[in-house]
């Protein structure tokens, strides 16, 4: 649900453009759906790292002065919707540091479960931190690790750390993309023209004219210099997870994973729901626009016909001041608006991408209804969300994700739909490229984590979701 | 086009509501898409008019504080896109002034055809002009009638302008809409609790959960005050001659125009476009979003499937820094995306509602090919824009318009698609309601204005258009 | 008192230098003690008028890039503290407006008494205003002026009203200088290279290295063109009856006028009022800055050393947000503190140039005497304030007026000082120039009003005086 | 000299008092000349360290809305203005980080010579730093430190460290003040009702309405918790050598040292002058207001009159746009301004606190001849300013400091002042507490540094001070 379920974050980067801090930028720019809540560049011309970040979206933040301010050749950029630590500019990315071997500048897209064990024992040997980013842990592993070359104190320091990341690292002269040997978050190899770029998506490669030369692999680090692209694979080979909700919701349709793009592989999802939960109505909607490219697929399976039953509204604003005379259902209101010329005594099926809290789903169904349908038919093109994600999505804690302590049929009450239909995992999977390959991370759906956790790992995954705004806890 | 074709400006009002500007604050943001440059809201607690207007969105321009500085029961709203007059804060509506009969507020959509000349009149009689808005001649006309009632002074003032207008005006204690004898620009009547409400469109209404009650007729004035609403009809009658541009893409898809939603008109353009223009193709895609409904509908028709081969990115800011080194057809691509997934081998049918420069659409169809497309045929669900628009659309001037000055073979050519087809005039009119009967301005496709203008007026059109953006001209 | 009493307008133009907006920029900041509320500044190219106008000051409101939309070779601007009206940016000036013969802009320094009367008359001929200012009559006044000529439009527009006004008018290619017949409020003429200058303080020519060439006269306009300076003298001539407040407390130190520096003027009330009111002490000290000269005087002509027993802080903000717990006599603290060293044991006699309302006197005395003064004895370089003005000066109404309503005796209480004293009329006019000539205004110590009101006039005093900060009055 | 030589820093804590961010803040007010840069306070309501911190002035920053998220009843604050480090906000104090122990935040005014050095140290065992502070090692020293107690990890830390500090600490519980050995920077302990305060300067009490206690002692620790102060003295003893420069112009002429207030030590200074460097002239005026006491100490010394000659603009903005054509000595224009009435004819003494790069003092004496003064004799009351400061005032490398590299006689040239006259360092010895005793620091004088210099601490003494704005340099 478009609404609902927040962003994680993107990572791009650019090495051998001259102009590589504004095509940062336009990668930013592409990846903004990945994470609106603050952004950042690093750059280096070759000997020093020059940063700038803030909170807010990548247009507004930089501009011509700005970016001016963020010479040289290679640059790495971050957008941030926050995972752990707090919304504040202390927590915003890339982290540049300066520790013994010069300047270092680094973003993170993922979480680490071990981050709060780490973090006890480096403040246990008299590190400080300055945020409550898990990101600063794996810079302080480095700072801290007796390698003499930087590739070696990086891989030292992520054979430390458990959990999702895929990261982005800047040093004056290189630029270096690692991710997790599980593959959890997505990063991508593009080129353009002499220079390489390294971006969470595809879709921020056709932005800049770039091109798609490959995934980097689940546990592969790439460095990038002078010289070009070297590849190193210093982990020990774990099952790929890629997280699959990247393709129920997150990533942008236009990218592609696989060789497949997630437009597609949503349309698939749409015909498979249709074939597992077909119900006999007159048209077929999406909530847009998150659930456009499932309702196709569902009306192509089912030949029922596809219409726009719902509008949405581009001009929402950050905050909005409601009227305190009871008008119910307002949030949803200020985004979406049923044509009632469409629905008006139809039976409608309404496709979305998932519910979370299913206070939203609700408040559209009785938009819905109030437009006149005369049955109103949920489906969902993902399984139920019962579970938290621990690898870099911000979901809520299992008690407010409605799947988790409700059956089916409860929900479908609460929601007040006719009926409700999920996707099944297995469904799901099929969608999926690798034809049903265990090759994801569906945890969130079925609560098999792929990286187990230790007590003390528990215990920091309800300490940093409680974490209030501005405080820093103390012990 | 949606990126090339900018809006006009919509109106809103409330009386007997005791947070009326909340809702006519809720009104604007519903509004937002006919006017994005400034907003204002002025109201009146029954002894005083208050008001705030400034540059920028609805939602940045108003806060909780600005709004408790807006108290009464009656209040009424502008969002604008300058169709005469510059952009500035001075330009902004509602205009609010002190008059003889005490403090009054407009608020205007359209534009008057020999505002220069009536201007020129009443500066030879005294009067002075703080903006280059037409809309203060209106306000200096009824200054200086010789009426005594505010109604009749009203009258006076319209009686001697020419164009299109639907007015909102408040006063202390009453709100008064009128609409020109022909109906040019949309204004609805709405009822919200025990209030009333007037807007430019329904989908407001939506919104503050009010409901329609009809359109205000052309040449109808609503005078809306403690009693309720009375009806005058005090011009003398003239054909209807709605602006069929509003159906085509103004205004808003879940907006009801004669009983009818604007989706289902755009649907039937769809259609009649596919029964008109038919080509043999794999797929129908639209330029979203303004290309929507007409993809449906010309999909339906032609039984072409349709897909959304094209992506919008709803992260574009303001103002833009492009590289310097070359990257192509920029401006488009930051707003849409090609889904190569989709549009690889395949004929393609590209559906939007008009062309105006013909630079956008040649962008488009540069990406589409570039994703692969076998061949491109572009569609547009309404005539050649030929002329250009005096009644508050702003349009190019004429040789701006790509179709006033090519064929529809140069613009196919220019366009790089494989064919081109628009919608008939005549077709347009039979998908709209009143099946074709005659009672719509279609002067931008026709060039049959139905106001004609005299010298002086020619020259106000070409006077107002050519002044730039900050200076106020000399004589 | 500096805090208590506050500001009127400053008003500043320059005609045939090539930068002429930036050393209007100038001019106003030199003036900004005038008036902080708002600033703005029009200028002309010879065709078009420019302008921008801002709340806030003059530093903050004008950059590089405002002003160079500010082209040409003559600019005018004003800095603003509310006399009438409110304080809006609609009441910011110059007022720029477009009537019969072009554009034309204006800046006031001064009030109109009869501005209301006129205000009505105007409507009630169907004019409208959009603002609350008396400078708006003026200029409706020439747009329906009969003359041919815009000097003699202005002189036909002055005619009709009475009150206090310095004023300087741009057209596209001339500036124009008035000053009322009694010369209430002060226009100097100077020389910038070959430019002419017209300023309210000759200090805002020292800063932009310009001279001084003489006061204009009361009663005297000078029209400024290509061909020079002309000089008319178009109204029947009137008593000079310059504010003799602009001595007391207005004008800076470092302006001149007939011939002496205010610095000097209020060093001679010092002396005189050690004459006048002598009192045996051990000490002089200023509340600074605004008694630094008179102090200076004082301590010369009585022997008694002059010490700087107060000092200022030079950060004081905007807003402050105060503790709640009692700290008494807190806003004064923030700007002032006593220096123990300087005044513990001493019998202290404090010069201040007046008092308005005597709250800041009293936390002052308290001040004094908690740093351990043996005796505290007021002295003021000015009468008694016992009358409201109305050319021009932001005084609170007379039952605010601590003067207007105790004796000096319940005043000398109130402050708690062991002896009060103040400089009487007659000394006063003493030092000022003209020695003793009846040439000055001192209504607001005598009452004795130069120019009287009829019964609508005195409404309007307290209409406007009672207007509340955002309506606008609905009668 | 005011307007040369720039400030340092100013550090202000509250402990166990309710409102204890408000006091904090108004505390920074009153130290608001120590540093304009950026301001920041934290706070702890027992449990949590809250903080906030900008660019910008204290009265800017904070509003009632930032301080409700600072609750607790303790808080340090901090104003800046960067000695080491550039101007950003990664630099801004106070540091709040989180270690082994919990958080603690620390706010420090002066400049440790050998941060570089061990800097270097942290880095190769792994420390990374995120800022250019030198107060970034004491933190990362206390982190690393084996001793159990904080207040003994304090010790242990700042016994490394070299250089200049007044620091004060706070944890979730406790206040911890610091001075180094020598004593360089001020600290003074003071009360409020029933809480203590620790300051940088004396009159910041004055405003809160606490009361003066003591000084810190040079090399003293005071730990304040609930049961009160607790002083230590942890240090090997050092010689006194308080900075004199605090007595010359750092610190508010209201601040109370050694029981003597600074206004009366800066007039004895002038008196000392008048002593040393007497000339025989018509009027003694100070550079506003940083030279006024010691003009009037002259002037009472000497019997030759105390005159203000040059007046003051407080409304000096920012950044100010200059008119290219030559407006000559146009910086000191926009803040002083000579008044011709005292100054014409005059054999005039002007008085400044110190010159630095002479570029001021020679457009003051310009302004001064231009004004009509016969004579102009330049006294300063303090010697030349030869040598750079290392603890914590931000003054030029020695080639910018015009008596560095210039005899008296050559820069009175330059000057184009009649004489030139400095106070010599023993007169000025003579005029502070202590009556010539060998207890402060006055190596800007006579380059006698107190604390001597490696080679690496001279190296980072250079490098630091060449650090460009925004980058951070790779080795």
């Amino acid at each position: 649900m478009a609404f609902e379920l927040r962003e994680e974050c993107g990572i791009f980067g650019v090495f051998g453009h001259p102009e590589s801090s504004k095509l940062t930028y336009l990668g930013l720019h592409a990846l903004q759906h990945r994470g609106q809540e603050s952004a950042g560049i690093a750059s280096s011309d070759g000997e020093c790292i020059f940063f700038h970040k803030e909170m807010g979206l990548v247009a507004d933040i930089f501009d011509e002065e700005t970016l001016e301010k963020l010479p040289g050749h290679l640059a790495i950029g971050h957008v941030r919707y926050s995972t752990t630590g707090t919304s504040e500019l202390k927590n915003a990315q890339p982290i540049v540091v300066d520790f013994e071997q010069g300047s270092l500048a680094v973003a993170h897209n993922g979480n680490l479960v071990n981050a709060h064990v780490l973090r006890r024992e480096l403040e246990r040997e008299g590190s400080i931190f300055q945020s409550s980013m898990d990101t600063e842990v794996i810079v302080h592993l480095i700072a801290r690790s007796k390698e003499e070359l930087l590739e070696n104190r990086i891989v030292d320091a992520l054979e430390k750390v458990k959990g999702a990341y895929s990261l982005i690292f800047l040093t004056s002269d290189r630029m270096i993309g690692v991710r997790d040997p599980h593959g959890f978050r997505p990063l991508v190899l593009g080129k353009v023209k002499n220079g390489w770029v390294l971006s969470s998506e595809s879709c921020a490669l056709d932005l800049i004219e770039g091109e798609l030369v490959r995934e980097v692999d689940p546990g592969e680090m790439v460095i990038i210099d002078e010289r070009g692209v070297t590849s190193v694979r210093p982990f020990l080979p774990a099952p790929q997870r890629f997280c699959i909700f990247e393709f129920v919701y997150f990533s942008r349709p236009d990218s592609i994973f696989m060789g497949t793009s997630v437009y597609n592989i949503r349309k698939e999802m749409g015909r498979q729901l249709a074939r597992e939960q077909g119900v006999d109505a007159d048209i077929v909607i999406p909530v847009p626009d998150s659930g456009l490219p499932a309702a196709l697929g569902y009306s192509e399976e089912s030949g029922i016909p596809f219409m726009m039953g719902l509008i949405r509204n581009h001009y929402v604003g950050r905050t909005f001041i409601e009227p305190q005379q009871s008008i119910r259902h307002f949030g949803v209101k200020l985004k979406l608006n049923a044509i009632r010329d469409v629905i008006q005594g139809k039976r409608v099926i309404v496709i979305d991408d998932s519910i979370v809290r299913g206070t939203t789903g609700r408040k559209i169904i009785k938009m819905i209804r109030a437009a006149g349908a005369k049955e109103v038919h949920f489906r969902i093109s993902s399984p139920p969300t019962e579970y938290p994600c621990y690898y870099g999505i911000d979901t809520p804690i299992r008690r407010d994700l409605i799947a988790a302590t409700h059956s089916i049929e409860e929900i479908n009450r609460y929601l007040t739909s006719d009926t409700l239909g999920y996707l099944s995992v297995r469904g799901l999977h099929r969608c999926c490229p690798g034809q049903g390959a265990d090759i994801y991370c569906d945890a969130c759906f079925t609560g098999k984590y792929p990286v187990t956790f230790d007590f003390a790992e528990q215990e920091q995954l309800h300490l940093f979701r409680s974490q209030p705004s501005v405080k820093i806890k103390t012990r």
